[in-house]
């Protein structure tokens, strides 16, 4: 088993290693080579399967599953989801108590060093101290991050990936929670530029995945019997439920949270899962505003907080009556600032792409220690841009004159004013420049939403430069991170500079509480290209509804600027490695291609009765995960049912199929046992990949599809029966007997051959799908593409006007690149 | 065009008698008819279809659009959406400031008119005032609905089966949309117990339906050149974003709005869709704050009021520091209270239930004017109560000395204390059932939800009952009504009670508003049983995201307390109707059936080539919407091809069907061509329906389906060719001929027999749907719903494992009642 971790371990490597490539592929993908920058997605992704396969040993489940089990079933699942919320909930807590813990430490023994320092040198002792516990704090993050080097990075362009339906190695293991728990909170605390956000929203997805397990690859003590939800369908509900708990624990916002799972990873819309992926969230905002409620404030028993990262009240002054925190003609800066986000988002991820494709060809391939050494790296330089920008660099802002008209505004201003820094300001003035840097950042975005003093514009824009270049190169770094935080307090402090300008320069009459908000909105929507979900989230966690309709424009404004150039930053990082996503829809020239120009022709088949030795051949020789079950169309059946007990079970197999579809097709069958057979008819072997073309192409009507790991799981139990017994003879396999190995089932090459005896036949009809969904092969495009995505599917048959399977279609042949590979050969012969 | 507007008026006036069942559904739907109760799904609703067919009429337009023109046709929808927003928002402007305006005349002058009375004869004059009023206003708003009888009740029942695929004639019309918004402004004006959201969302949704079209049915002369969006697929997306729109003016809710039009009606979750859909609530909500915000306030540009319902601020008082909205202890509390709302709810739905039955069965078969009497006796009794209520049941209670310590609270509590009527109560105290009954509904909300006076408990209790009963009387009488505002008034007067009794019996310090509000939660979800929308839209309408977890769990617990009993309001509703409604899964217990259980198995069939005497034969004899298109299954059909064009061309189409799959067919195809025919092959004449059971059961391959609308089409427009020529010679529609005529396609029976040649021959092929989606029999009742609802379909064929058609399966088929029918059937013949 300790094999098989490492292996996971290595793969993961390889993965990130990337653009190794096979030669099978290049050549699949042959078209898009010259394009030497293409990175094409990987074929070693495994696929999610969300369909359901309902046959025999499913239909004893299903003979128990009345009504009244159902509804148990039910309330199992009601009871998982609140813990899934709770546990992210706590995680949360934890994650955010010792972050608050560690960097209260730092900035109060720092901070104070450094207003306590009078002559030149204690300045030096100063940054010492900081650069030794943020040194120290950022090695933690990153050794643990080469223990499990999944947990890097923010997680979200894995949780992407896997909602969308592929399985990428190791991504909801234990172990993988454990560092990236960890190593965020030490990331965060070691002044990385970084957030925690990102991080919680994996962590929720692990504790979605592992919880209702009841089991872990990690630990293996932890192991209870519970035959639940073993299969990829539940897991990836739960897993939609842990995101958007981790979403609701980050900002508080369950909404938000629902809509980030759905938004990133639903195919169809399931009101009864949505309903308890609200109900998730709700758990995990509540849990985590219970306890920080409780330890924060002593308030125990109420719910008054909200999530870890929150924007404050957004309030007028009461007797204010020309106070607006918006107004129509703000509107129009707000797409300025839309399209200004835009620009800027491009161009980090632009950056962010280089630099993460740089390391993938130069920091990657090399021993692990030197990634070790860039974190470091980065830790030091960003100290030093902290440590220098705020001692040389702040201006001194007039703190009191200002502030003077709001003094009603109390709790808020005060909680903002504890948290100015005054380093060598004195009189009632403050650095302005400190104040931003040397605070946690959810602080620092606190102060440019709420501070009335104002900030310097050249403040403003050198800690915007500053902060968009370091943590650009932060993301990436072999620490957890996440990149929220970093992208709203860079737009914050660039809306808060346009708004003094209008302000100071222009007179205007304006909210800079609202500009900062809207800037912060501006650039993470520039960065990260999310929609509804994100609208949602800014909305919630600013608790102001009628922020709602300038929150959408500008992120609608960024997003349009931002996708003239290049995509999201997640997406970047999903192309990077290769992930075989599928997008929203197919483009409409894709419509020119149909089903059977995009589908594998190469197949595997086996038989419903097929001997052993033929099933071990094909599993070896194959790397497929799915075999068709098909029987051949020959009109001389009934002369080969006499030769031999194979044969004519495949053969008796096929008349009842049909019998079964109608009652007239036995007459049929009858009338047509005269013929000439074809050459090669039925022989004694499964069908296998040394056949000739003529061989290949042979008419097969299709009657199942059964998964490799299906068969092997039927070759291990011994379910075959003897030549000269009757298929009924074979022991049969219940549901939980089949699924109990889920999610790792045995390897073919485990398979001790000898104690297997290769003459005795397998019926797999009893565990085969009978009726997976199909397509015809001129069904255009959209219309498969629509099929797969929406029904979560891992494999189509295609299947002709007269029931012979010509070809399957996975998520590889769906993906953009191949896509467009098969519409410039189209183009081609046209 | 007259005669067809009669007809749908026609046909809908049948569907609210309902009950009407014809002797061949009763016979599908045998097993059921002793339950003398049940009402049946009805089969004379057409579905929508939600599929698209792409084939070369289709294909045409494909070649037009690459990207460059998709992305202008995506332009033009973000438009629309955005105009059906505005248009939305003003719509409930126009509703809003024209009730505002009858109710404060009413009030104002009847209001005056008692305080002003002293002797007894005074307020006879007072009711008699406030009696006349109110009759001419629900008058007017009946004799509105008279005209238009789809604009009766709340209109949510019918969008629910619109978006859910069924089409109910009239219920997206602009004359429905005319009576329904003056009808509800009058109905609300008229004191009656009936909310205007409800009615908002429909008007909503006819926008979105009918603005797109830029044409009218019942103002011909609005008819512009616009031939995009004709189609079923287009105009249900755009229903859609205006449902969305209607819930967002009515509540200020845009996400909840957005959240609502998903639940209710999205099959699949569309990233862009629902990206357009908030857009379009956010403009709805925007447009209308704008506009009051410059007409009720004269401030122009600025943005800071909610929706049309909206419930205050829920805030403590500044400087309490012990006072909470909720606490961990009141979660209790809330879940009793959940119960308690679910059952009140469930003995609603159950009266009102039963009282529809009663209006269905002995009122609507009457003369119309039985209902306009109905509204009137409603308005009369209501108008009685709320004035004998008010004058005699009242207490006075002291308003200043519990307001005291609230008096920085300013600008909420001025607003709810100007709004209270003192009605002969005296020295700084106020006539709390007064204050409940005399007040537009939205005011007495606030008044539960703010007023820091108390309310006597007799005064709540009795508030509720009368409440209860009335508005249960009031749903269902023959004007637009909406439920959720009278709900959450009865529901708030619970809850405010509740609170009473906790604070003055119990001494317990609870905040009564949260009570208040959390009791009409519980009430309305125990009526309306929605969740997920609901839930978002009552957390924004309190713009207060803490209030998340306690509505969430009210909700929830008020559905599952609820649905132990009976169904929700509008499902019942929906059931009466006989609506083919599909539920958002089947029971597990289903899959014990399989398609071929549940499918047609009678189908008429067309062929590739069909004679034109055939085709209206075809269309004449039968009542199919579509037509599944197939070639015989013969092993001699070279020999046929030498005898008649018609033949040949049919069997040369199937030849080149089986080609395009696979090249080798071809060679199989003349490898067959030896055996003898069956004895009725290829007649010159169409299937018909007269067949005997062995010729209708021959084996027939399936290439696709036609519409009865497309096939009608084709004859009127003259596409087909002479027998002497080759169909290449035929004529073709372009994709927009195709659609002209969408929504309201031209019947058969309208067409003059005498312009058509009986000999001509109609070639379907490029007109048909080429590759519909297609189940095996065999496949499960479970997987086949999914398919047939996630994908929005209307006809989705069975095709065996050779290819050949064996049945089909519509909405009607997937019904639960159809399928518990089935199931019954299943358990007797086992």
């Amino acid at each position: 088993m300790m094999a098989c971790c490492g292996g996971c371990l290595c793969c993961q490597c390889c993965c990130n290693e990337g653009e190794t490539r096979t030669p099978e592929e290049l050549t699949i993908l042959g078209e898009t080579r010259e394009d030497e920058d293409e990175i094409l997605p990987r074929k070693d992704y495994e696929s999610l399967d969300y369909d359901r396969c309902i046959n025999e040993p499913f239909l004893e489940v299903l003979e128990g599953l009345d009504n009244k089990k159902a509804r148990r079933y039910e309330a199992i699942k009601w009871i998982l989801v609140f813990a899934i919320g709770v546990s992210t909930g706590l995680t949360g807590l934890f994650v955010d108590f010792f972050v608050w813990l560690f960097t209260q430490l730092k900035f109060s023994l720092v901070g104070q060093s450094v207003e306590e320092c009078s002559e030149n040198g204690c300045l030096a002792l100063s940054l010492l101290e900081l650069l030794a516990l943020n040194m120290v704090f950022v090695f933690i993050s990153s050794v643990l991050v080469l223990i499990e080097p999944v947990a890097a990075g923010s997680g979200i362009p894995e949780i992407k990936s896997y909602l969308n339906g592929v399985k990428i190695p190791g991504i909801v293991r234990l172990r993988t929670f454990i560092c990236k728990v960890t190593g965020v909170l030490f990331a965060v605390a070691g002044g990385l530029f970084v957030g925690k956000e990102g991080p919680m929203i994996h962590s929720g997805a692990i504790v979605g995945a592992g919880l209702p397990q009841f089991q872990s690859i990690t630990f293996k003590k932890i192991r209870f019997h519970f035959p639940y939800f073993r299969s990829d369908r539940d897991k990836r509900d739960f897993v939609s439920a842990g995101a958007a708990a981790g979403v609701a624990a980050a900002f508080g916002a369950p909404i938000g949270g629902t809509l980030f799972s759905l938004e990133e990873g639903s195919s169809f819309w399931n009101q009864a899962l949505t309903w308890k992926v609200l109900f998730c969230s709700m758990s995990a905002t509540f849990t985590l505003n219970f306890f920080r409620s409780g330890i924060n404030f002593n308030k125990w028993g109420s719910f008054q907080l909200p999530g870890l990262l929150n924007f404050g009240e957004f309030k007028c002054v009461d007797g204010d009556k020309t106070c607006h925190l918006w107004t129509a003609v703000d509107l129009a800066f707000f797409v300025l600032m839309g399209v200004a986000g835009g620009l800027l988002g491009a161009l980090f991820n632009c950056i962010n792409k280089r630099l993460a494709k740089y390391r993938m060809r130069n920091v990657h391939p090399k021993a692990r220690f030197i990634r070790l050494l860039e974190s470091l790296l980065v830790c030091m330089v960003t100290t030093l841009v902290i440590f220098v920008a705020s001692v040389t660099l702040g201006e001194c802002r007039d703190l009191v004159s200002t502030n003077n008209n709001t003094s009603t505004q109390g709790s808020v201003n005060e909680e903002v004013n504890s948290t100015i820094r005054r380093f060598f300001c004195y009189n009632n003035t403050y650095n302005d420049m400190a104040t931003l840097f040397f605070n946690p950042q959810e602080v620092a975005i606190h102060q440019l939403f709420h501070q009335n003093a104002t900030f310097s514009p050249v403040t403003l824009l050198l800690f915007f430069v500053l902060y968009f270049f370091l943590s650009c190169w932060t993301y990436g770094v072999s620490v957890p991170s996440g990149l929220f935080v970093p992208s709203l307090l860079c737009g914050a402090s660039l809306g808060r500079l346009v708004a003094n300008v209008l302000k100071i320069n222009f007179h205007m009459q304006i909210y800079s509480g609202t500009f900062a908000l809207i800037g912060a909105a501006a650039f993470l929507g520039g960065v990260v290209r999310m929609t509804i979900s994100l609208t949602v989230i800014l909305i919630e966690s600013t608790n102001e509804i009628t922020y709602g309709l300038p929150i959408m424009i500008t992120l609608m404004v960024a997003k349009w600027t931002g996708d003239f150039f290049n995509k999201g930053i997640y997406d970047i990082h999903i192309h990077l490695k290769g992930v075989p996503l599928l997008e929203w829809e197919t483009e409409v020239e894709m419509d020119k291609l149909t089903a059977s120009d995009i589908m594998e022709p190469n197949l595997t088949y086996v038989y419903p009765h097929t001997r052993i030795q033929s099933l071990v051949s094909i599993l070896r020789t194959t790397v497929y995960h799915a075999f068709p079950v098909v029987t051949e169309n020959r009109d001389n059946e009934k002369e080969f049912m006499k030769g031999n007990i194979l044969i004519s079970n495949n053969i008796r197999f096929k008349v009842q199929h049909d019998m079964y579809c109608s009652s007239i097709e036995l007459q049929r069958f009858d009338h047509k046992m005269v013929h000439v057979p074809y050459p090669n008819l039925y022989p004694d072997q499964s069908p296998s990949e040394e056949w000739t073309l003529e061989e290949r192409f042979r008419p097969l009507t299709f009657h199942g599809l059964i998964l490799r790991s299906q068969l092997v799981n039927l070759l291990i139990r011994g379910v075959c029966y003897a030549e000269n017994q009757s298929s009924a003879s074979q022991p049969r396999l219940s549901h939980s007997e089949m699924t109990e190995d889920y999610p790792r089932f045995p390897d073919i090459h485990d398979l001790d051959l000898a104690l297997l005896n290769p003459r005795m036949i397998v019926d797999v009809t009893p565990y085969m799908n009978p009726c997976p969904y199909t397509v015809s092969p001129n069904t255009c495009v959209s219309q498969v593409f629509n099929l797969f995505r929406t029904m979560g599917l891992r494999h189509l048959p295609v299947v002709n006007a007269v029931g012979e399977i010509v070809g399957i279609i996975t998520r590889h042949n769906l993906t953009h690149e191949f896509l467009v590979a098969k519409l410039r050969q189209h183009y081609i012969t046209i």
